[in-house]
């Protein structure tokens, strides 16, 4: 959808060629035309919506950002109301009704029958970050003793209401999950085979609690296009499909950089959070870290009166504390983004630690060896910049410091994520600047002490 | 798969139980037995691999890493590698083959029919980062004069070599795709329906040269299970899966996160990289930050004679530059994402600013004041830090700098990355670590020039 095309449609609208509209509507995607929704005013939205055909209409409602859905229902009438919510996939009206408020939310309700309210109730419940919340109720259930034509007339007859048929669940009269047909399978095989012929019966399926981002990683670990979901008693409850695994994958991913970059997490995109959700976002985390760093310059404080007999030793804080940070968020990055794709466990810890070190020795001594040739041939030779008569001691400091803090820093830079997913927190906390700020605190003090033995400062 | 089963299976191995172990093998998944293989020595990599029934075989060796099927190809006969690579997909035959040193990738281009060899040197001429680098040439076509029943008959008889079925493309004699029918679409239809009728004409397609993270993202759009790919001629040559977008996606997000954490982007995950190569990829970063780094540092050298003079200044020094680094951080983070996830266009600059800009002053104003009312309420009253009778004449210089560089550090920051994606380079290089570069010498300067109008240090 590029720019062009949205402001051909805004023109169309402003200018009420609805019958152009019409026919250039039909051309786009749901998702695209759910798009130009966003560019709308309030009246619009609701006179473009009435001109959508019926089942376009639910398809874009369903893309919809939540404000423009609330703004939508607020203005239909209870029969408009019940045509798009009865075109709607289980999963979506359950996401819907979670965004909406209370009034908004029983209103749409009211408008499904009992059977599907009472599903809907059902996986309200579930919490916000469970698979529970993602799946969806409407799948293709067949039994074991049936054929394969018999798999076929069943998908024909309730395959219109589901979102994914293409992966068919063979259950017992408990609802036990026996096993998985696909319609691949169905297809290559004669249409008398018995489906218990024919079912895998080495079933990867999903809990109801589970961790949702869990789920989505499976996905991608075993390349599938649904998942069924199963209750405590392993009876199936409803299935996960690839495109909201794909969609909770890109959010967890967009969370943890926020995260990293000390952001509280946002719900919606860029520029559908307003300057004072994006400002709440930011302001507690530099706040913290900002009274976090004050600790900081207490330890340059507490060295005051010895520092301002050797003040050539202050032009190097910046660069020990930048280096220094550095090295600590490649480190916790590294190790968060591992945690969250699987790779890093807490029984890993010992192997993390091990290969930390020995990357933070191989780091550590490159940059101390650039430093001290740096200090030493252009520094101290050319520009004359120690002329204490001490050049060589300082280097040595400088360098000295430079190297164990980058190890310093790597090590609490690995091992502050994995025991902070241990002890429950999230990892992805303890990200670049909650570890640059440690760091600092610990490079300042290593460089503080080096310099008090090694030249008495 | 969890540790338990692993270890178990190795004991198997070590005792030679190959009876019970091939038992066990078939209840586990590819990509899981695959996990296994890695934690194997060479001999009983190719022990265990020939103990697996040919079908599984095929699947377990595409999901291997590539030293482990290196090793594999070695070892096998002629025969043996016909058998697997006759079994692999066209994608993931051109994805092993592009991993292996070029003996190797002629032994497997040899076991190939002619045919399929002509179409994976085409495969393999598709830069890496292209839609035509991930895509597979195995699809069902149709044609538009074909009925339903002809449809199936057709997926029956190629079905069983193309990966994904459920997604039909209708093509003309050059090729031309003309519109998509889906398996759905075909099962709740009529046998003698014609797929003129049916098929959607409203297709969605990459080209091939297109960017592999654009295709990935109009997965999560459009919602889609595969994508045909097009060439300059509008002539079908491939389809794009939802697997390998899933994988696209992911490589993005890691591969985001590490240059953000001033990493060079490494292919494999966090175990499978070698201590060395660790090393080479956060190293140059680190090296050129540290240089950059002293450039801060020769701002404080160059204020050296002036602050020995105001020694308490120096304390400061590391909350402005860690709370300015954050600030910008933040900015860059969300930017580079909404890049990435195609939120932010580089026509949006404007709106970027001045987002950034109003979100900026009421950071600003939040540090700067709670700043002030710490020094001035407990440093000032409580500990009696300031002596020197101009207590109130600091907190202003400090706040002031505050208020400033949060400014600076979010536009900085906001700016950068859309200016480098405009001009090409990768925005995501414009993260953290170098924003806190940039951002620190320009709050250092700002202090200092403050410091020097309002006190006159």
């Amino acid at each position: 959808m590029n720019e062009l095309n949205i402001d051909y449609i805004l023109e169309l609208i402003e200018n009420r060629k609805f019958g152009i509209l019409k026919n250039e509507l039909s051309n786009l995607q749901p998702p695209d035309i759910a798009l130009i929704f966003d560019e709308l005013s309030e009246k619009d939205v609701i006179i473009l919506f009435r001109l959508l055909p019926k089942e376009l209409a639910s398809d874009v409602f369903v893309e919809m950002e939540s404000d423009k859905q609330q703004l939508l229902i607020e203005a239909f009438s209870d029969k408009e109301l019940k045509e798009v919510v009865d075109e709607l996939f289980m999963d979506d009206t359950v996401d819907i009704i979670d965004e909406m408020p209370a009034n908004v939310a029983k209103r749409i309700l009211k408008a499904t029958d009992s059977k599907t309210r009472k599903m809907i109730t059902q996986l309200l419940a579930y919490p916000d970050d469970s698979a529970g919340s993602i799946m969806t109720t409407e799948y293709i259930d067949l039994k074991k003793d049936m054929t394969v034509d018999m798999a076929f007339d069943r998908i024909r007859s309730i395959g219109f209401d589901a979102e994914e048929i293409y992966s068919c669940y063979v259950t017992d009269r408990y609802r036990n999950l026996l096993g998985i047909v696909s319609v691949k399978q169905l297809l290559l095989n004669s249409k008398e085979t018995l489906i218990s012929d024919i079912m895998d019966t080495n079933i990867i399926s999903a809990r109801t609690l589970d961790d949702k981002e869990e789920v989505a990683n499976m996905f991608e670990h075993y390349d599938v296009l649904a998942l069924p979901v199963v209750d405590k008693e392993n009876r199936l409850v409803g299935i996960v499909t690839v495109d909201d695994a794909i969609d909770v994958m890109q959010e967890e991913a967009t969370e943890d950089i926020e995260k990293m970059a000390a952001i509280l997490p946002s719900e919606h995109t860029y520029f559908r959070t307003g300057v004072f959700e994006t400002f709440r976002a930011r302001i507690p985390w530099l706040l913290l870290l900002m009274i976090s760093a004050t600790f900081t310059g207490s330890i340059i404080a507490n060295f005051e009166g010895k520092l301002s007999k050797f003040i050539a030793l202050i032009a190097f804080i910046p660069m020990l504390m930048d280096t220094s940070g550095n090295s600590g968020s490649q480190s916790s990055v590294t190790v968060i983004r591992s945690i969250s794709t699987g790779d890093i466990e807490f029984s890993d810890i010992f192997k993390v630690l091990w290969k930390e070190f020995r990357v933070a020795i191989l780091c550590g001594v490159v940059l101390a060896t650039v430093n001290a040739l740096k200090l030493f041939f252009i520094d101290n030779m050319m520009f004359h910049r120690f002329d204490t008569g001490k050049e060589l001691l300082e280097i040595l400091v400088v360098c000295g410091t430079l190297l164990l803090t980058v190890m310093v820093a790597k090590i609490i830079g690995s091992m502050l994520p994995i025991l902070a997913k241990k002890i429950g927190f999230d990892p992805a906390v303890m990200a670049s600047p909650l570890i640059t700020t440690i760091v600092d605190a610990v490079s300042l003090l290593i460089y503080f002490s080096l310099a008090t033995v090694i030249i008495g400062v």
